[in-house]
């Protein structure tokens, strides 16, 4: 069966693709939340590498000459946030939107604002 | 506005979320693609330290004891996967589904299925 | 000229093997501390790559099997640490001395002393 | 009894400090491989966080501004490479030395002097 997808799909729809390729391959007996979080970290350390050394103009042009390759990068890293959140019972969605809440209050849009030394040391 | 999503939100109404606190604080000017990156790798970061020194069946019951510890950093990582697939004009649903065949092909059924060994060497 | 080196060997000599290897291709030009600093996060995230998916006995034979690679990331994770230290003119020996006194003070003997518990909690 | 050392201290000696310092506390009993691999990246991600939303100039600034935190971040990472070294019987000294070898052979003078596109694709 082919997986299809776009930004209409759900979580729940993305987790499905990613639970049933685990599943088929029986890896769900290798994945507890430490070797997880390890593998979010190194597929979040990849996805670094693609800027290591390049900046300003000569990075947006690699990124975009290499976007298959971000965008592999950027895939990786959500599958391990979602089989995280399905294997420790967490309704993903609700605790982004409930995350955002939380940083609005942190950072009320009055203070925050604009200025670069108030986004760092808020 | 409250902001409310559960798994059944799509990639498409919470990335609406994240760009609308970005742009309600115009943080924008801000988010080159090399800072997000690295933003990325901390917030990942952050999620592994909760697992440093902790592990079998003590992890197991710290993560369920910290449960919202967990949940606000997976939806730090997912807050950043989403603005940079936003700012890189990425469909991240797509790229999500043809990683999922890409992984498909390079694990086969037959050969990746059950140990650890053929996990780890394949 | 060979490089020998062994334990004994000083941070200053340590640095002169890096920091003549560096000279020679004319490579400081590339070495802002902000990529720096990320190429030290991905060396380090290369070590922990050796024990993804690994634990316990399986880890500790891997390893022992796998020496030179350990040893190579150590190196790399060195290497960008005595360059850094070097270009941010800061005394690396002195640095260390220094935090041990630190970490002393913050977790002194008769609180730390033992049990996991007071390790990751003090 | 103070610990005073400079760049002239051999890594056998800052080892020593560093091995003291759990000694007293008696911490050995956590320090498995996996979690001292982790906890480097962990340290290696503080100093990489003090160059989050900073560049050039203001990056400059700041890291001056700051150097004792970067002097501590830095000897963060020294502390867990060295523990790591001695820890898995490694010579870190010799293995540092064969490392450049091996580079300066990877990396030959004639092909890697000096422009950014060799040193990123060689």
């Amino acid at each position: 069966m082919k997986t299809n997808a776009t930004n209409r799909a759900s979580l729940a729809e993305l987790s499905k693709l990613v639970l049933d390729f685990r599943h088929e391959r029986d890896w769900k007996q290798f994945h507890n939340p430490k070797d997880q979080a390890l593998s979010l970290v190194l597929e979040a350390a990849e996805l670094l590498e693609l800027m290591q050394w390049r900046n300003g103009r000569e990075l947006e042009k690699f990124l975009k000459a290499n976007k298959p390759r971000v965008e592999d990068e950027l895939a990786d890293v959500l599958g391990w946030v979602l089989l995280m959140a399905h294997d420790l019972k967490i309704n993903l969605g609700e605790a982004f939107a409930r995350k955002i809440e939380l940083n609005k209050k942190k950072y009320p849009v009055e203070k925050a604002r604009g200025s670069a030394r108030k986004y760092t040391e808020l």
